[in-house]
């Protein structure tokens, strides 16, 4: 059912990638911005979010209240979010608004107020963020993790800290939304039911004449220690451990990207089968695939009782050891199944292609069609999987734990 | 885009429902059977969501490892739930695999083996289930106030209580599969891509010879008290207010909904403007509509700090109370904008079309097409609702706070 993707570069550096989807009535974007919290200055975490949430207060001729009802008039779904390297605007439209849809979101990208006034309201949202996670041991632990398993500014929490947000103020976010939001590095990821030439002419328009900026620059620092253990007042320990793993746009990114799946999709998968089926040692557990652009990381997780957490952390740790040894034919072949499944849904989604495609671009300069996607697929096997296994097993662990008690990290270690 | 919708009783009662969407590779079905904690007995609340719970534990020829190896292998994406009136199972799958997930869930819904060896692995998973709710004073106040509102024992929430779940046995699980698993009653609501003679014939071989059921009767206690306070060390209140509304089925349901709609319904809502827009009162403020057969409500939330609680109940009475007095055609033009926009969504998506045709069947006796609903919501007017509103304003409040102490509940009250 999928037609070919077509794309657009304008000279300023911003890149227009779409993929037709004539049999819907709706359409979907994802607007990449290169403001990702990757640019947070120091002692600023948390200000990429923060100019996010203030640039949606108004902007071009809407003051923030026009916004709301000129967004609800055209009934537009949207959500924004921030990654490590961008934020994100996304959303979701009948497809005849689409072109009133990409003015307003002009306006927030190019013109927003970033109004005085709504500082302090624009706090509480992002205190708020941030306290969510705070109550939220899982999500808490897994932050930690990844802020130790990168090299900073790799692994930083969008959400940022209490301190640093309780004193930015209105002209760190406009030095912010200058330095971060540039044409050169956005990429518009566009999906669903429109029309090629007429998008094209529309983005022109909105966007060409939006000058190029310097990038700036990021400084690479180390990461954390191997082994950390946070204390927290619960019966509940919170396990994580991350390895290293090639990213997205490296050849071995799919026969990485299986293992991972062998031990954690689906129900029937190693680490639920073994950890909490067979031995009923936890009710979560789960490993997961991560990528930046030049480096990736598979994280994974369990919530144990404390007085089992020592050995779901030594399962796990062996699981990730046996997974070196290769994998087998039945394993592969569920995994393809399900994955088969997911792709048709997601080709059955607006939304969904649209940040496929632009997060691909991102990746790979180039958008790939669930059709490429599924060949890539289809074409794993054990042996290549096991191959890949065989030269890169998992290894060079970082481990975080939550709770009452530390624990010991030790067999499995490659 | 849409097609008719296709429907059949067979003889034992039970219903399918479908609706043919041929543009799509994935077929969706929900699988409503009359198993909803209502039924639950006294001093076992929960035990409709544990039943369902073990019933996934190994069915017909399968055990627990083998169903979850099949699912995996069918690439079918499942979920369970446990409302008022029914247990719920649904699935969204690649076309092609429909007829084989349906021969999964036919012996999930009539020949679980409810192992007694797993009856400790499934208890701890209903703690999980429960504990999470505990874990969420939003949530937790939410709970409280429906049950409070509905009479018993149709306020019920399907976590069911602590004690009840520690001194449920396997006999109880058994029993209650008995009573409450049968086809008069069930609705099998199917969506996507379906060949409709041979889904008929497949559920007929499947489900023809399922025998019909005694209906146990309920018995209607008294509801709540009109306000409680419930005791909680935060320095945050939660405040939950209820008020009585039609039902689904109630020809003037629309005009209520709609009414419900501008109070809360995007962004530019009365709810959220006056509330937090306006006051900056809270981060969170929402109304929503519930509906159960026979009776409906409307459910108001907003979290604040504690400091302002009072205030905050105060400005949602007098937004009540202002709702009475009408609503205005700018406000009105936005909610249909909106839900139009939420209909073509739906209307791409098969799982969210399998529930809605099932629930219609289950309040309605016959499912509507979105055109039938669009046509409804087009026909609404300011007039319409306002005359609604004169003749039913809100009124008749139950209210509940969760937080460090007692609120007035006051002004607003008819």
């Amino acid at each position: 059912m999928s037609e070919p993707i077509l794309s657009h570069r304008f000279s300023n550096g911003l890149v227009l990638v779409a993929e037709p989807m004539s049999w819907l009535e709706s359409a979907a974007f994802t607007f990449l911005v290169p403001a990702g919290c990757a640019h947070d200055p120091d002692a600023r975490g948390g200000l990429s979010g923060f100019t996010c949430e203030m640039a949606l207060r108004g902007a071009g001729s809407r003051d923030s209240r026009r916004f709301i009802i000129d967004l609800d008039n055209l009934g537009i779904d949207r959500s924004e979010s921030v990654s490590n390297a961008h934020t994100s605007f996304s959303a979701a439209m009948l497809a005849e608004n689409l072109p009133r849809a990409l003015e307003i979101f002009a306006d927030v990208i190019r013109r927003p107020h970033l109004p005085e006034e709504q500082i302090e309201a624009g706090r509480q949202v992002m205190f708020q963020e941030l306290r969510a996670v705070e109550d939220e041991p899982a999500q808490k632990l897994m932050i930690e993790l990844r802020r130790r398993h990168y090299p900073d500014p790799w692994g930083r929490p969008s959400q940022g800290e209490q301190k640093a947000l309780e004193t930015i103020g209105i002209e760190d976010v406009r030095d912010h939304f200058r330095r971060t939001y540039r044409p050169n590095g956005s990429i518009l990821g566009v999906a669903g039911h429109f029309d090629w030439q007429r998008l094209k002419d529309d983005v022109a328009r909105l966007f060409d004449d939006w000058p190029t900026a310097e990038v700036p620059t990021l400084t690479e620092k180390s990461a954390g220690p191997k082994y950390e253990h946070l204390d927290y007042d619960s019966n509940q320990t919170q396990i994580g451990i991350a390895y290293p793993s090639v990213p997205y746009r490296d050849p071995d990114y799919f026969q990485a990207w299986g293992a991972v799946g062998v031990l954690s999709g689906g129900m029937s998968a190693r680490l639920f089968t073994e950890v909490r089926e067979r031995r009923g040692l936890c009710y979560s557990v789960h490993a997961s695939y991560h990528t930046l652009r030049d480096r990736g990381g598979v994280f994974c997780y369990a919530g144990s009782s404390a007085d089992r957490a020592q050995e779901t952390l030594d399962v796990i740790l062996a699981e990730l050891a046996r997974l070196a040894e290769g994998i087998e034919a039945e394993e592969l072949d569920r995994l393809k199944a399900r994955i088969k499944s997911a792709l048709v849904m997601q080709q059955e989604s607006s939304s969904a292609r649209s940040s496929s495609i632009a997060r691909d671009w991102y990746h790979l300069g180039r958008a790939r069609t669930l059709g490429e996607v599924e060949e890539l697929i289809d074409g794993l096997s054990c042996r290549s999987i096991n191959a890949y296994l065989a030269g890169h097993p998992p290894g060079d662990f970082t481990t975080v734990t939550l709770g009452p008690g530390r624990l010991e990290v030790s067999g499995g270690v490659s």
